[in-house]
């Protein structure tokens, strides 16, 4: 995999500016959703130089659009505006823009440069490293894409301050996960910290920690061989709560599903490696009191278990691989769970949603 | 990339049976099109233990099918029939199914392994190594792709006895043009020689030296940045024609395309740099006789200049690029070539073939 910069700024354009000169494509592309459209391209194209007259191709918000629709309309744009091979995408948005953004870079002629800047937390602390590209398909998320980095990622706290606490308490999910991934010190900072009030500049330190995390794992293994399935913690159960709540036609934010996946991994740790139970009870409080409670109830769990089963990172279809924790920063990744054990852990998971 | 092996063989089904054992995939699936599910997969399914039960999925034959709605198709089966990421796509067809297949497989699950089993001699001489996969998108040939290779290629010529004649030349097209990159000796062996009239086994030989031509080139630049685009010699004006063929509804061989190519390349070869007329004259010469003519007119030209400048390996759009020879085995990649010299290259294409 090439070799990604990634820069923590809060000066977007003009770091864009000088990142775009340095790769000195033959021609510039802008991809924007209908909300960055709105809140973040006129800003950023106000103060850069560089994509001021960029051709902008746009696709509509929202994870049910990350689709092979809005894909073929990004290559269909790209080629009909003529991009070459030594043309640049600039992904901005949240991760529905630059994982089907990067997707279509990283296959448009079999490969352009592109820059991603995420604009929401989840996109900076998830999808901001680690290359992975795709688009929702056949029913299932991301079961379709590439590994493939972009040339640099920009990251900034300048633009949340427009975002739906929603979107932040999202993001913030993926960063309790880092922290579960890394120490306690890490964890207890970020379970009494309110991020609905934190600083700009607060939140960039704390982004750059969290992502630190991530990248590290993912140096040492970047396609999934092995240690990068670490970062699957809390999503085997988290994917499957996601679907079903599309499949309610009532979704639910990406990080609010790894919210609870988390304590369905901490409940599965507890049971397997008697991971302590003061960071899974603090886990739950602080989810109730935060994300509320995503509802569940015995008959969902066929469905559920046949999600997970689903999951792309399980090798053997059938059966059901989680990552899990035997004490905090310390991962056991590909653990294989009886049915029996995730049923009970169900059970718990309601107990402690108070469900 | 990752390595390749290439295993050239005439004994395919036990080959293939030791390759998957080597890799021991938790499933497999084989990738066919209407004629190779006929004529070459019972063959192999009869002797092959690995493959007997897979599960085969099939798309129609031609290039016009090598498409997005094709793609869509293969991801939608390999999800349907539970394939996981440690599965295996077999793909056996020609290079319209191996490009195919391997973009599917590239993609799926963000990437399974795949093997490849090319069955026309145009995709075991042009498709089998440089992990360029692919498909038509937006009336433009491989607009989308990844670059790939497959864990493992099996070469055969025992598929070659059913082809029609046209099949063979296409890929002889494409031995000719490894030959003018390498020696003058390879170039008059290919130019005596009457593709028809070989033996499997002396083919098989045949093309081991003209696909290592290509392996060589390719080592040293997967990702065509430099020294691959050598193998572009013929195809600025090849995929041209190729294109005007399909608009026309009379579509040519790509190996034809290529052959047409060659002679235009050798041409402005011959304005630029004193190429040689011997070896020019006698590409001409044997294309004529063996390939007949692609019919253009000067009113053609127009169209032919913009398809060129919408060849992907054009750094510039609008600008055309051509890779030409100083002699035969001295290459120049990313000439820039004015339209005025491609009239006249045009020009004396038609006085060659008697248009």
């Amino acid at each position: 995999m090439k070799h990604q910069s990634l820069i923590f700024t809060n000066l977007v354009a003009s770091t864009l500016d000088k990142t775009i000169k340095e790769l000195s494509p033959n021609g510039i592309f802008v991809l924007v959703d209908e909300n960055t459209e709105k809140y973040v391209l006129p800003r950023i194209k106000s103060e850069s130089v560089a994509i001021a007259t960029a051709p902008v191709i746009k696709i509509k918000a929202g994870d049910t659009n990350k689709n092979i629709e809005a894909l073929a309309h990004v290559w269909k744009q790209l080629g009909d505006s003529g991009a070459t091979r030594s043309s640049l995408l600039v992904n901005i948005g949240g991760g529905m823009v630059t994982d089907l953004g990067a997707f279509a870079a990283s296959t448009f002629k079999r490969g352009i440069r592109f820059i991603n800047i995420p604009t929401t937390l989840l996109a900076a602390v998830d999808a901001s490293v680690g290359g992975k590209t795709g688009i929702n398909f056949n029913g299932l998320k991301n079961e379709v894409g590439t590994f493939c980095e972009a040339d640099t990622v920009i990251i900034s706290t300048s633009f949340f301050n427009t975002l739906p606490a929603e979107e932040l308490k999202s993001g913030y999910a993926e960063m309790l996960k880092h922290a579960l991934l890394t120490s306690a010190d890490e964890f207890n900072a970020l379970t009494t910290t309110d991020i609905t009030l934190l600083q700009e500049d607060e939140l960039l330190d704390l982004l750059r920690r969290s992502v630190e995390v991530k990248r590290r794992i993912v140096v040492e293994d970047p396609h999934e061989h092995g240690l990068r399935r670490a970062l699957n913690l809390g999503h085997t159960a988290g994917h499957a709560f996601e679907t079903m709540a599309m499949e309610r036609k009532k979704p639910i934010p990406h990080g609010y599903a790894v919210a609870y996946g988390l304590i369905v991994s901490l409940v599965l740790s507890h049971m397997k490696y008697r991971f302590p139970t003061e960071p899974l009870y603090r886990l739950a409080g602080y989810v109730l009191d935060n994300y509320g409670a995503f509802a569940i109830t015995c008959d969902d769990y066929p469905r559920l278990l046949q999600l997970m089963g689903h999951d792309k990172k399980n090798e053997c279809a059938g059966r059901v691989n989680f990552t899990l924790l035997k004490e905090i920063g310390t991962v056991e990744c590909g653990v294989t769970v009886p049915e029996d054990d995730i049923t009970a852990a169900l059970d718990i998971y309601r107990d402690l949603m108070h469900l």
